[in-house]
């Protein structure tokens, strides 16, 4: 890099995957950085909620009529790509088909103005205290009958080692466009796992990405920490009908069982980074991974 | 077989795996054999909801001092058997860690003895109308972080197709040895579904069973006739504390998810048959499935 980078900039705050075993260390940055008023857009208990567990589960946050229009263009993209190779289109492993389409809000008008809404925005940047835009994007499928589970993880880890996010000063939204229930995989989180930083057993492999959007192999955290996560919090399955909208901080472990029922889980999800948050070098020394996974601006 | 079989015991009343289309027809047989009586074992609102439901769920039937007993036997059974192959050991198939052990009602005394459970007898014998006997048995770890899913299935089409089970006349009793949570895949139930025989497509190979108990292939019920039982019916999770018994009927559809949770959902696996319902040749025309998986007497 050519500009000169203050002190600060250059610490890894929360190294990973350098260490032959793993390490649990405290938060070193705020949850929520605001300050509540009245005039804040989420209530006092909602936005406490949300700093002391990680996580928001907001109902009826979106209409049936704003909904179909989505859910029509998900279909249509599903569609489009059936037959259609893309690197910023993800397949199950075995079946092939459609998982996930990343980068929509820059590649999609509709899931672009979705990105932009209002009201998710103002709550984005109460949350993070600052101006916001979208580190990632995608709209994820989830099948019914064969969807595929999800290892636990938390996803700064990866954006920090892989993307080079320096601090946790970002959180993911994840909008139901169908009903979550306890049978069809709906997201699994330990409450308040997000003031606690778990590194990493482990180098990163080159490329890692193209493997892991698929299966989690690095990364991973052990199996020791997660159990003493849950046991100290529980976990918790945040469900609700289409339209609810679910807030989690980019440090709270969360991984999903599959899903066998015959009811797909099919949902936008956009990832909000402050604008005082972004990208530098990934620190793990490696080529940072596409503009389609970690918008570099 | 040298001995004659009447008309009745010829027929093959719920044809499976002989079509190339999926088939779906009424249950012929009753589900409770018994007129429920003050005498008994279960209340007439638990009679009722098993007949209309196929299951039913029985919470703290077991006490701490009982469960620790098979708790640990379970563990020093998997400890026995941790490098020692045996046909009735069943591993995972990734980890090759235990997952189940077949025939514990033959072949340890402390599980033999909790198949003669009078009070269990008592409701089998009442829900299936004679007296019963153990069809198969196991204890089942499903371990946590790495418990697979299994997809649905009656367990009837497999021991009427494999095992040569004539009649709609048994029943499946897990024993939960650890608490069953929504995310650590719990058995998932579609009420209603047994009063439906949904006949499966294609054959059966030779020593199937070897690999269906690690994962099924046949005898796996069409995405279109599960979709339809689970409209109509629901889908539920009947979880609960350890010491809870779950009775459900040999035809109605069930599976789980897979497991990641830290918690593992270990459980003791009775199938009860009725002695009118004895097994005769397999209506697969094969060769019978081994004695640990499907007594013959």
């Amino acid at each position: 890099m050519s500009q000169k980078l203050t002190k600060e900039q250059t610490i890894d705050r929360y190294p990973s995957r350098l260490a032959d075993k793993p390490g649990r260390s405290e938060r070193k940055d705020p949850v929520v950085y605001s300050t509540w008023t009245a005039d804040s857009p989420l209530t006092k208990e909602q936005s406490d909620f949300y700093e002391q567990n990680g996580y928001l589960f907001l109902e009826d946050f979106f209409n049936e009529t704003e909904l179909n229009v989505w859910r029509e263009e998900l279909s249509r993209l599903q569609e489009a790509y059936r037959d259609q190779e893309a690197s910023h289109v993800i397949r199950e492993p075995q079946s092939k088909e459609v998982r996930s389409i990343f980068a929509v809000h820059e590649n999609n008008d509709i899931f672009q103005s979705l990105s932009k809404h209002p009201r998710l925005v103002s709550i984005m940047n109460y949350l993070l205290g600052s101006d916001t835009y979208i580190h990632q994007s995608r709209i994820n499928y989830k099948p019914g009958f064969t969807g595929k589970e999800f290892y636990w993880h938390s996803d700064f880890e990866t954006w920090h080692v892989e993307d080079g996010m320096p601090n946790m000063r970002a959180l993911s939204c994840s909008i139901a466009l169908t009903d979550n229930h306890p049978y069809n995989g709906p997201l699994m989180i330990i409450p308040g796992s997000h003031k606690t930083f778990i590194s990493c057993v482990g180098q990163t492999p080159d490329n890692h990405f193209k493997e892991s959007l698929r299966k989690q192999e690095y990364g991973v955290p052990d199996q020791d920490s997660l159990k003493a996560l849950a046991d100290e919090n529980g976990i918790q399955m945040p469900i609700g009908e289409a339209g609810s909208v679910l807030l989690f901080d980019c440090n709270v472990m969360h991984g999903s069982s599959s899903n066998i029922s015959p009811y797909s889980r099919s949902n936008v999800f956009m990832v909000y980074n402050s604008v005082e948050n972004k990208l530098r070098e990934p620190f793990s020394g490696q080529q940072p991974r596409p503009g389609y996974i970690a918008t570099r601006s």
